[in-house]
């Protein structure tokens, strides 16, 4: 029989850390630290296989969990000493979701479960404290209401601001016993209405909060279930990966407080820096409060250590100073905790009347930089292996290192200052809404998203943000935490930011930013810049650079670079890029004193009149290969011959018309009339790639001579090796390839005749058609590698635009048509299955072919792991990529290796 | 060792029929006749592989080769005894090409050679005929010098125009044998002067016409393997598909002379009637005369039987009456003939002194109409079984018969009268030169080519004509013959028809007819007539009937059509379609009435706006399906939901754009910025088939329920069976497919429940992207049938627009780098290799899945074999094709069923 419910408490679980998967991280996590015997409240965890059987059955729970659920809570009744809805002692619990990965305030949550009129008055009684009683039942009252009536929260602030007007009271602390009573009865009364209105013809039971204590507990458990199908929840899990598949887990803890008075507090901490990966205990508090005013940001919160209030420069006492006995306690917990998990973990505590109570433990979220940091410390602390460091970081993540940060030379005008709460700098228009920011990053403007305080319902807007600025808030606030997990620059907390919804404006000292005028972060320092702040590239050592040396010695592809600048081929090398997988050519055809004869090019009719606009563009083709074989001598640079449509040259407008017109002798009609010849419906599908080499052999063979005269000239000049493997594209037979490897081979053999220098050289092609997948036996008899232009091979294996998949991608991916985008991570099993079959038979043609892939994948870390599978020599990735990849592919060649270890 | 040479002569022969692939049609065959015993010419062939051998290494002749000619030119020399350069009794012979399909006229042909100044005087003495010999001797010098030394024959023909001028003579026949003498002298000097020009420094060889016999021999040998590669021969096997690597063989025979004298004649001969398939020997003749002047159609010729210059109304003698003994050795011949090939045969023979000569017999080509009615009447004749009468029948000519001919009621003014040389109407502008036939049908003008006579030369422009029209030559010239080879009519030797190619225009009678006009011929009654003639269907009875019949008894395909108007379902049905396999329904939306609303729903951006448009387009869907159903009751009725990008259904100009807004209720601006927002540049790989669905399920919920509302009504109507089979386009994954089945079924279900009929259908999809293809087994879990797109399939297979290979696929066709246009016939290799996958896959997961075709493959006789190889249910093409179809997978089947055999 499937077990259902898995208990903990007093020490003693029947969870794992390891079942994950099974009771969720949170459930997990709350069984594995009572295992460890560290003081957390009793409870209990309702699985995830629960939820999927949920969805699966029309929301149906399963026969005898009510049996389960039953006897775990006798287990907690037995553990606290309370009964659930006894008169006298009674037990309140929370009720939280808690899937796999981590999904912070995406689900819904229920505190204090268990009250009703005649469980507060025990509670009352019990705690000598009815004021703490009755704000915890109204408090109650509100979140049950919201959560699982779904009565909104507003109808309930709107009682307690009548009460507080009739009073004439400020703050909410300033209501006493009796207010909180009758702002019970006004919130009971609410739902009644609320829900009279909804159900006009509905039972009283129907129409009335809940008394039954177990009514509330099943109420919320279904509540927490069906928010794992909201739509917040479901933006956050297609934005991170989630699949829906998984579910989540119920968590029903008994309830610990930490606002039952100043002995009281809650908190959160990570055990090292998550920002910088310092080796330093980290986190923030709030004296009598509950965990979800510290998530909220709406108290600043106080530091936990003393060193951390000077770091912030804080004027708050710490918790280190507070209530020095518990903090005692709490690090020799983190202590233990990191020890056990061996990694930085992210906790919560509540301290109830002195006594601490551990409410969650996970490994903590970090920034690229502390990720890196916090592995290769924990490598030097003997904590972790090699392989495991390289595992900790995530390659996606580095990208936010790789780029630019502030030049601190540059003028700056600071217009306020927050937290640090996401490093990185940023820059763009200021936008003062999640939808606007939508609207205009999706018209390619970069867009900063300022808020007083960001939730969940602006996901959408953080995501399409450069950056985010909040007014309120600490480092641990909704903004900081999303932020740092997008790994998007965040300032939170800046109080002198005055933000004004209304007017799209905001002030700070005396400036006036309106929405659109431009403004810079440093998520690194807290700063906000008027206008647009220069950058300077980032400097790559120290950490950074063992890292990435543990991963070159660990990986086994091959990482290469898209470029076919001095510039971007520079910057490549620097990265570490161990060749040119992919020089395009046709980007060197646009500049400005190219264009003409290219244009020259295209409207001619004749070879020999192509021939002579074609002599116009070699000397340049030339100097453009000489000055990257320059740069990358001693490794191998893949140039790719013309692929894209002629007409992406043509001449627009008259002007242009005529310069070509004139360049070309012909006549002005005559040029129109090629022009409008060379216009295709399906350009992808047009005549590109090698079927220009094919129907015009001329431009090929001017492009294999200025390679191999550019390589001759680099080879005499500096005496070192340049190794030019020249690629034909959009190959579909043999038979093209064939012809134009004549064309090249006899080019070279021409020029090694003219220069009296031999170039080592390859010929291959690109694989980005399925015929030329399917084909690779033949075609491999005539290349000496093959590199898989993923681009053209999705577009063409799923029959998919990428220009104009735009309009209809994203609502394949809501409707879970897509699990990601096949431009961005490789399709495996359609395109996949075609690169596995051209690799194969590629090889039994060929066995030494070299393999590679060169399109936008190449630098993805997914696709990477299934380059490493499918058994590629190397992936070519634009040059900010190359680091990406060198981590990615170690990280694949380890999963390979352990794979293999397992299957022996 | 490797054997060049194969001898035949005396009643002996090295070579027999089956080995034309080595011996070339014309060899093999000339073999089969002297091992029948009949009499042939003694001489040898030289297989096809010197040919390719020749062409591998840059045009040398294998060594031994020479050895080999030596000893077999010895063997003729001694049958006809005669020796090669003797100067008393010299042997003739003829050197031609033949390949191992029959390529008529486009290869090189010497006669007369081994003619001298020597052996013509031992010619001359031998027949006691200077005039012979010498008229034979510069025939030879003429014709050698064109083909072995590119001397051009206008050179030859000024000399004799200038002679007949200064001897005032009209016709060549008036020269006499000193005429004859002094004209050799002149053109040996021209071709000195012509050579000298060519080599100024050259030996004395080099510019002489060569006296060795041998040397000019080997001269023509070579010319002839050359021919091999001339432009002309390129372009006939690119049109009929032969491939560049079979090669030709060289025959070399002893010459025989039709033009001796009044008891000498030359004649070409069908077995069968190859117009009308009529059990009647049919043939021309001309006496005195050599093989090419019936060929060339320059003499009218005389018709071989009395009943044939009856039916012809010739009133010229004929070959039963002038020579009615050779007349009766010739029928004895051609009966043996006939009977042993078990094939009506085409001959050509020569009588030389009254004594008959075979110098050819091959496959004799025919009409449509008379492969049918021979095929079935050789069954009668217990000569052939049914399966080899099928396999007779070439399905893609069928054609010819299956399209209207012209209206024997219409008023018809007749031009002129010509012979009926290929049958069936055409109707065009006309057009004098091959030339602008191809330019202006270029531009989809139905031109007919008029022309004096063709020529090798014309072959494009009769490609491009819808008919041809001559004014001299016979049944058997060369536009008669190419015509019916072509399928294409053809009215020959309309002597009435006065050509004028400078001013462009022909006169008949009294009336001009200019280029440009419209002609109607009929090529199955030589009639022409001015202007379009309208037309009626073809009746479809007799033995084409009987031949179906047997057809259909044979395949094991099915055959289903493309249509989706009531006119092609009614003519796809009448022609023995089992169902539909392909109905668009995007074609019905552009009619006038419907093209509002279509847009009206393309512009909203609302499902609910949408639903308002598409509630308009509902009771046309209805009506369009309950005609189609009404039709095809009792058979399945494949219906494709809706597929191309919406922007093909957008408006264009101000007033569409106008009427759309209107319709709408939106601005004139707002449908622009949807037009423009719709633009897609790939359109082929974009916003389409299912992924318009998937967005818009409204769509094709409305045309669901079009099909369902529209079934029910005609089973309540007809209480007949009617079977929709719905089909969902572009699906690259199975959850596409499961959420429009979903759509599907649902509106299935609401439609059963409101007219409480339950309709029986399947829904299955489209295979027409590669990922479709490879996840095959994945998306048949959610279909009862695919149907293979391969239109579509084989544009993303190949990365090929099929809007757009045109300006590029002809010259991969020339270039060889396609063999084939893979839109007309399946790229098996590629294209079809994913069929095989889809099928394998499907079947596994689905055994009793149904697969089908419905591209434009589906009617094309090589890519049905590939179906029948496939494993496929049925194929679906357009109505015209049905027939081709069925036939085609009779043959398909056959082949299958003896490849069993064979493999048993």
């Amino acid at each position: 029989m499937t077990k259902y419910v898995y208990s903990f408490g007093d020490g003693f679980a029947e969870g794992k850390v390891d079942m994950k998967n099974l009771l969720g991280g949170k459930g997990a996590n709350l069984a594995e630290m009572c295992s460890l015997g560290l003081p957390v409240p009793p409870g209990f965890t309702i699985t995830t296989e629960v939820c999927t059987g949920y969805y699966a059955n029309g929301k149906a729970l399963p026969k005898g969990l009510d049996t389960e659920v039953k006897k775990a809570l006798a287990a907690v009744e037995k553990a606290v000493g309370c009964t659930f809805g006894d008169a006298k002692n009674p037990l309140l619990v929370s009720v939280r979701s808690g899937a796999r990965a981590s999904m912070p305030g995406m689900m819904d949550t229920v505190l204090n479960l268990g009250l009703n009129d005649i469980t507060v008055e025990g509670l009352a009684a019990k705690t000598g404290n009815p004021r703490f009683a009755y704000d915890s039942y109204r408090r109650f009252i509100q979140m049950y209401s919201d959560v699982v009536l779904g009565v909104d929260h507003y109808h309930f602030e709107e009682e307690l601001e009548a009460i507080k007007l009739n009073k004439a009271y400020e703050l909410d602390t300033q209501l006493n016993a009796d207010d909180l009573k009758l702002l019970v009865e006004k919130y009971k009364n609410k739902v009644t209405d609320e829900l009279r209105n909804r159900f006009p013809n509905g039972t009283v039971e129907q129409s009335t909060f809940p008394q039954d204590v177990h009514i509330q507990l099943w109420g919320a458990i279904n509540a927490v279930f069906d928010s794992w199908m909201n739509a917040r929840a479901i933006t956050y899990r297609r934005l991170h990966d989630i699949p829906e598949g998984w579910g989540t887990a119920v968590n029903v803890q008994s309830m610990v407080f930490g606002n039952m008075g100043d002995d009281c507090a809650t908190g959160v901490a990570f055990t090292r820096n998550p920002s910088t990966g310092d080796k330093a205990f980290y986190g923030e508090f709030l004296v009598n409060a509950q965990g979800e005013d510290v998530v909220a940001g709406i108290r600043t919160p106080q530091p936990l250590t003393i060193a951390g209030k000077a770091t912030s420069g804080a004027d708050l006492l710490s918790m280190e100073e507070v209530m020095p006995g518990v903090y005692g306690d709490l690090v020799k917990i983190y202590q233990k905790l990191e020890h056990h998990y061996r990694d930085m973990q992210d906790i919560e505590f509540t301290v109830q009347n002195r006594k601490l109570w551990m409410l969650q433990t996970r490994s903590g979220k970090r920034t690229a930089a502390a990720s890196i940091k916090i592995a290769v410390d924990m490598v030097a602390e003997k904590l972790i292996s090699k392989e495991v460091a390289i595992g900790r970081v995530d390659p996606a993540a580095l990208d936010q290192l790789l780029h630019p940060t502030l030049d601190p030379n540059a003028k700056k005008t600071v217009l306020a200052r927050g937290l640090p709460a996401s490093p990185g700098a940023a820059c763009g228009i200021v936008v003062f809404s999640a939808d606007v920011a939508e609207e205009r990053a999706h018209h390619k403007e970069k867009v900063i998203l300022v808020r007083i305080e960001t939730s969940p319902e602006d996901i959408h807007g953080m995501h399409a943000a450069q950056g985010i600025l909040t007014a309120r808030g600490g480092m641990t606030s909704h903004a900081a935490v999303v932020a740092r997990g997008m790994g998007k620059p965040c300032v939170s907390g800046a109080g002198e930011v005055k933000i004004d919804y209304a007017a799209k404006t905001f002030k700070a000292g005396n400036q006036t930013v309106k929405e659109g005028d431009f403004v810079t972060i440093n998520g690194s320092s807290g700063e906000v810049f008027l206008g647009e702040v220069p950058t300077i590239q980032p400097q790559l050592s120290g950490d950074f650079a063992m890292l990435m040396g543990w991963a070159d010695e660990l990986r086994t592809l091959k990482i290469r670079t898209n470029a076919e600048t001095p510039l971007d081929a520079t910057t490549a090398r620097k990265f570490g890029a161990e060749g040119i997988g992919l020089c395009r050519t046709e980007h060197m055809f646009f500049d400005v004193d190219r264009i003409t004869p290219m244009r020259e090019m295209i409207v001619s009719d004749t070879p020999e009149k192509r021939k002579l606009a074609l002599a116009k563009l070699l000397p340049m083709q030339r100097k453009d290969f000489a000055d990257i074989f320059r740069i990358m001598t001693g490794l191998p640079v893949t140039i790719r011959l013309l692929d894209p449509p002629l007409h992406e040259f043509l001449p627009h407008g008259e002007a242009e018309i005529k310069e070509v017109a004139k360049a070309a002798g012909v006549t002005v009609e005559y040029v129109k009339a090629r022009a409008h010849a060379l216009h295709e419906s399906n350009p992808m599908l047009g005549h590109r790639g090698c079927r220009l080499g094919v129907t015009y052999p001329e431009i090929y063979e001017m492009q294999a001579r200025a390679i191999f005269e550019a390589a001759s000239e680099v080879i005499k000049a500096t005496k070192e090796k340049v190794i030019p493997e020249i690629m034909i594209p959009l190959v579909m037979n043999e038979k093209e390839l064939e012809m134009m490897k004549r064309v090249v081979d006899e080019t070279a053999a021409a020029v090694a005749r003219e220069t009296s220098v031999k170039v080592d050289y390859l010929v291959g092609t690109m694989i980005e058609l399925p015929r030329a997948a399917l084909r690779a036996g033949d075609i491999a008899r005539h290349a000496e590698f093959f590199s898989f232009g993923t681009n053209d091979l999705t577009q063409t294996t799923l029959g998919l635009s990428r220009d104009d998949a735009a309009s209809f991608i994203e609502i394949y991916k809501q409707k879970g048509v897509l699990e990601s985008d096949p431009f961005v991570t490789i399709d495996t099993q359609g395109v996949g299955e075609l690169i596995e079959i051209a690799a194969e038979r590629g090889r039994k043609s060929r066995p030494d072919i070299k393999l590679g892939i060169c399109g936008e994948h190449g630098g993805d870390p997914a696709s990477i792991h299934f380059c490493q599978k499918a058994g590629l020599n190397y992936v070519s990735c634009s040059p900010y990529r190359v680091p990406v990849a060198r981590l990615a592919a170690a990280q694949a060649a380890i999963k390979a290796k352990t794979a293999k270890a397992e299957a022996a």
